[in-house]
């Protein structure tokens, strides 16, 4: 048993590596985010504490830590500057689980099922402040222009992703777009600051973004794939749950490009018009596998990955490279 | 026609001088809010120019213009400054759009009607990080301080007012505290910046954010009592909505507090049940002027609108000076 769980961990990439190095300070920055969510409001904490505490993996923190890190930075504004990262990415979780009368019709349950939708938007409002408070507290303008940046461009990709919604001529291009900024950018801006408290040339903080960048899009492909994978379900996780949304994703705008007439008219029908019979999650997931979309949405998601790990190569080797590293291997890992 | 017109200019106090005196400045800030909200994505100034067209009156962005005018400020960072606060305040009215499935059964229309409440917030987000964006150009720490800080207590405020809502025990103390928060901090800031970028002493920045402070709070209250007033009617303006809403605002918990059992019976019924039958509006609205609820919120305005002059006292005698106190009078005027 032993050795199996030793070779089991030396051969599926994992968080641990990453974890291990920076969890003294994501220790902090936990204790940093229960701190600055407090307010004499009992609702907010109690609200925000349900979302910070069902976050998970932290990973976006962390990779502002290990950015830091790996630039050899020795201080510790790292620390509430990787909780305004956590702070923004919860935020941005709150107003994407508000909904429209027309999706709880369709039965949608999030968390804001248990305090409405008026609620997450607040409390989402009052965390995107208490990050920006915490930056000027932190007194770097660079950091300040980075997360407001990205704050900004976040909020055009939601947009973006809201119009292209139900509409099955989205492009491959226009998905990228989407999840770039979405998701991306935040991933790109949490390791950006890393370079940019260390004090390192332009060129480093360029680098570190683009290792994010390249990250933050493998790992919402994956996602994206994983909402229609055999292995989301036997990891308990629901699966389908864009398609009943009518998301676009790229799994859907290569099934539906490869198509015929007759699948076009399927996906038209279960995505455009949001009619759903008890089989069409089955008839879906047959069309995704007869065109290889999921395999083919690895596929990209691997060539971001390399790129990811190709823009670590001007810092250091050594355990902390290493371990950004693996995350990549470990984002992608998730797909199989 | 001509004299009477020129009489009536004379009596009612107006916005006029203020926009006389701020009217070029304000020009630059309304230009500086349509370059700012443009996006690739087209829904965004789309929807964004709707708000900000119906804006109104641009109250926030003139008292940051205006405090800076009487501070002896020459150059132009009030102009930027401005346009963040409106959109601040535009984010804030988006926000508070975003309804609950309940409240759409209860038949409330507002702008999101026409967008949904997703893009409500969205835009709202991308209005609130174009706010912060353009402090960051404009490169002080201490006018992002008062804003970010401004920011977590309007949310704080929000969340306060949504627990408040249909809740007949609130109190006037925690009423105050609502509107204060809401509405007041935002006022404040506004003036606030004003001294600030005029490079003035602290003294002076703490007399303008009370003269802000104190005149939010009457705005507010003369706000909340004309939902109820035969005035708002006589405006073609909706009257009762914040009672279709439950909302508690200082009428209510004025009548509620001098009611008898019966009385508080029917509060209880339309504002913490909801029930409404088609003539309560005029039953609360003979219950409020049997116990003068409306003229004593007059009263308790007249008393903010009082503190607000009072501050103004440390500053040059003049035309600004004398438009700002224009202003208090304005607000206040509205109620009769």
């Amino acid at each position: 048993m032993a050795v199996a769980a030793t070779v089991d961990r030396k051969d599926t990439p994992s968080l641990e590596p990453l974890t291990r190095l920076v969890g003294d300070d994501l220790a902090q920055v936990n204790q940093r985010i229960i701190e600055y969510m407090q307010s004499p409001v009992a609702l907010i904490p109690q609200l925000a504490g349900h979302i910070v505490a069902a976050g998970g993996k932290r990973l976006r923190p962390m990779l502002t830590l290990a950015a830091a890190r790996l630039c050899g930075y020795a201080g510790d504004r790292h620390v509430s500057l990787a909780a305004c990262v956590e702070f923004i990415h919860t935020a941005t979780l709150l107003h994407d689980d508000v909904v429209d009368e027309s999706d709880l019709r369709r039965g949608i349950a999030t968390a804001n099922a248990v305090w409405g939708n008026k609620a997450s938007v607040l409390v989402g409002d009052f965390l995107f402040s208490r990050a920006f408070q915490l930056m000027v507290a932190d007194g770097s303008l660079e950091v300040l222009r980075i997360l407001s940046h990205a704050s900004a461009v976040i909020a055009e990709g939601e947009v973006l992703q809201l119009i292209t919604s139900n509409d099955t001529g989205t492009t491959e291009e226009s998905y990228l777009e989407v999840i770039r900024a979405k998701t991306a950018q935040l991933f790109a801006a949490a390791c950006r600051i890393g370079p940019v408290v260390a004090g390192r040339p332009a060129a480093e903080a360029d680098a570190m973004e683009a290792f994010g960048l390249n990250l933050g899009i493998a790992f919402q492909l994956v996602d994206d794939m994983l909402d229609y994978s055999a292995k989301q379900a036997e990891l308990g996780k629901t699966v389908g749950d864009d398609f009943r949304d009518g998301k676009i994703t790229l799994p859907i705008v290569i099934a539906f490009a490869r198509g015929d007439a007759e699948e076009r008219a399927f996906w038209r029908r279960t995505l455009e018009d949001q009619e759903h019979g008890p089989d069409d999650l089955a008839h879906a997931q047959m069309l995704l596998r007869r065109h290889g979309a999921l395999e083919a949405t690895m596929e990209r998601a691997r060539d971001y990955g390399a790129a990811a790990r190709a823009a670590l190569a001007p810092f250091p080797a050594g355990p902390v490279r290493d371990a950004l590293d693996e995350v990549v291997a470990f984002c992608i890992a998730r797909g199989f």
